[in-house]
């Protein structure tokens, strides 16, 4: 009892930092438990059981599968639940209307088979990744529906009312989930996408700046004992991808919103992010040679590349951070331009110098190839940039992102 | 009509190549199909239906939501399914008698407080990511089921009826889809996961030993023109983390298995798959220095460590090879430590070259410090591959893999 008592109190203090992580969480187990008493209103007002009877169950079950945390899976499975069940209630129907001209014996058999038939094709449709990522639910409930309505069919000869009252019951429950998500606290699905995007580059930036600071200070005064979270902050950036595919496909059901409006280019947004994961692979090789640390003290062709180096750092990690903070702000950036060039600079100024013979005179190469290849990297991280802030361009003239100086032509904007 | 003839004909070879690169789609389709015309007997035979009525479209519903494409997946869903609606049914019946104690006025009062506390707090619930993993479709369930038991319960006074009717009916339609599943044709997941890592591993070993050759023959005889795909087919070990992770949280469900028996240890592929991925974003690394080669020339420098470059790729490629083809015949492998023992050598012979300085005597820096890095990449793969060797050895141990040799020693069996 005692153990269990531990366990219940761990139990709750989960919870409880579960609920500090998001409040947002407690919000929508609030708003389900609203949107299943006001649904439950079919079975509790007389007049309305009346109308509806047992059918009202549709409803219900259609609010709590429907309602999820997001606004766009709410929107997508809603809709792809109602389009479904009209079109599968439809077909059904007129297989129905075949079945009849057959006899009793002849009936099980004729809807079997185009039960079967349909069941198949649908089913291998879910298959396809385009249905898949969009309509799958949907699909589901296609075979679902038509399934319920042809077999009961036989045993049941209102089967034109059994379609519309399921799709009736089910259109209610759909739209009580849909106005319960979007006007308690919504959660839209296309803010939480932009504002990762945003953080996964302002990761990145943190890094290089402080990977710029660690790797050459370090060397002149030993650890460094401040914070170095930064240094692990990009790791959850390398295996984003699934999520933000996730995510864009949710956006793309939230057809309105203050914001983002009709038809925005989430498309453009997993390109940032693939270009965003390529950067972070080239972190992943950087922070790889911070390891080297322990066998080296610094020599002079250290002191040389260390301008150029950390510069690259900066530049490119403001530039990176800049970009971070247009797109929470929904902004063109016109500075980003001047880092980038700033970089770009460093970059060249950082190439002339690794392949100026003088500095390579009696040096110690143990410690000279690593911080050379740090160099070469980072020669790398510059053009990776840049592919990014061209993405970036895109996705801002495609999303009509507001312009902070109007003055400035289009042509300068790369 | 001939453009809608056209995109007709344009969909149907789309399902053509569908069915073509995996059939185990056409036979999961057809099983869809067989199962839930089965489940249709219900409706169709007399007796069957004079005993369920209309509480027969229970099984039919299961059998489309729970029968999935692999063994795991229907298990997890069937499993879920049946033990939500048993708890949720009991936990309804008891919120029905307590109710009951209230006035006709009162009892919706009582029952929606008690539905709202239920749904909001198992909806929370959902959110633990533990949970969320493995049985976030029963908690579903779990709120689904309550929440129709007990407001039908106002409505309908023989509650506990209704509650067996269901459960019933759910455990027929699961078992109906669970059979199916197993019975025609199973595709297990575990089985999947597992050729998935060893595919993986081997996707990383041919880039290795391709890039040795590539590298150092593409400076010698110029641009290569055989088939370069395996430069490529790592790519998608990059991001292959939360399929890797899905993957084994299903293969959890399929308990008895004729190789994977019980309580396979899962995680262990996890770490491999880890441990593969990090090795990835080295491969990553190496693939970016083989654009330096545009600007380069044959040097002294290239040739000597030529040989031990190459060396380590096609020893650590072997082993990476190695490893996979003994995950997928679930032995344990012994020449593997031989090739890690050489690889192991060759990254010491270039360690020594590196930093030997008369190599570097008026070499053309530009071309010596990429192979350098390419170099320095190298040397790390080494313990890369040593980790991964060594994940697998636990993995063998855990899961009881097969000795290709009884008398080797596990000591030696590093």
């Amino acid at each position: 009892p005692v153990k269990l008592w531990s366990l219940a109190v761990e139990f709750a203090n989960k919870m409880k930092k579960l609920g500090k992580d998001d409040p947002r969480r407690i919000i929508h187990s609030l708003k389900v438990g609203v949107a299943i008493t006001l649904v439950s209103l079919f079975y509790y007002v007389r007049q309305l059981f009346d109308r509806f009877g047992e059918n009202g169950i549709w409803a219900v079950l259609t609010v709590v599968l429907v309602l999820e945390f997001s606004v766009g899976a709410t929107l997508g499975k809603g809709l792809n639940r109602m389009l479904a069940t009209l079109s599968a209630g439809a077909l059904a129907v007129g297989v129905d209307r075949v079945a009849t001209l057959f006899d009793r014996t002849g009936q099980p058999i004729v809807i079997g088979i185009l039960v079967f038939i349909v069941a198949g094709t649908v089913t291998f449709m879910r298959f396809f990744p385009a249905l898949k990522a969009r309509y799958d639910y949907g699909l589901m409930i296609f075979i679902l529906t038509f399934c319920l309505v042809s077999v009961s069919s036989y045993q049941d000869d209102e089967v034109l009312e059994i379609a519309y009252e399921r799709l009736y019951t089910i259109i209610i429950g759909s739209f009580i989930a849909i106005i319960v998500c979007i006007c308690v606290c919504p959660v839209w699905i296309g803010e939480t996408l932009q504002n990762q995007m945003a953080n996964n580059l302002e990761k990145l930036g943190n890094f290089l700046e402080g990977f710029g600071r660690e790797y050459f200070r370090l060397s002149e005064e030993g650890h460094s004992t401040d914070d170095k979270s930064f240094l692990h902050g990009y790791k959850s950036v390398l295996t984003s991808k699934d999520k933000e595919e996730t995510m864009a496909n949710l956006a793309r059901w939230e057809l309105w919103h203050y914001r983002f409006g009709f038809r925005h280019p989430w498309n453009r947004y997993l390109k940032v992010g693939t270009l965003t994961r390529q950067c972070a692979y080239k972190l992943e090789d950087l922070n790889s040679y911070l390891k080297y640390f322990e066998i080296q003290t610094p020599t002079k062709f250290r002191r040389e590349i260390q301008e150029p180096c950390i510069q690259i750092c900066s530049e490119s990690g403001k530039a990176l951070k800049e970009l971070a903070s247009a797109i929470k702000k929904m902004r063109r950036s016109t500075s980003v331009n001047f880092h980038i060039a700033n970089s770009k600079l460093a970059a060249e100024n950082l190439k002339s110098k690794l392949i100026d013979n003088s500095l390579w005179e009696n040096a110690n190469l143990q410690e000279i190839i690593p911080t050379a290849a740090v160099g070469l990297v980072l020669i790398d991280i510059v053009p990776c940039t840049v592919k990014i802030v061209e993405a970036f361009q895109e996705l801002a003239s495609r999303a009509r992102f507001e312009r902070m100086d109007d003055r400035v032509s289009p042509s300068n904007d790369v």
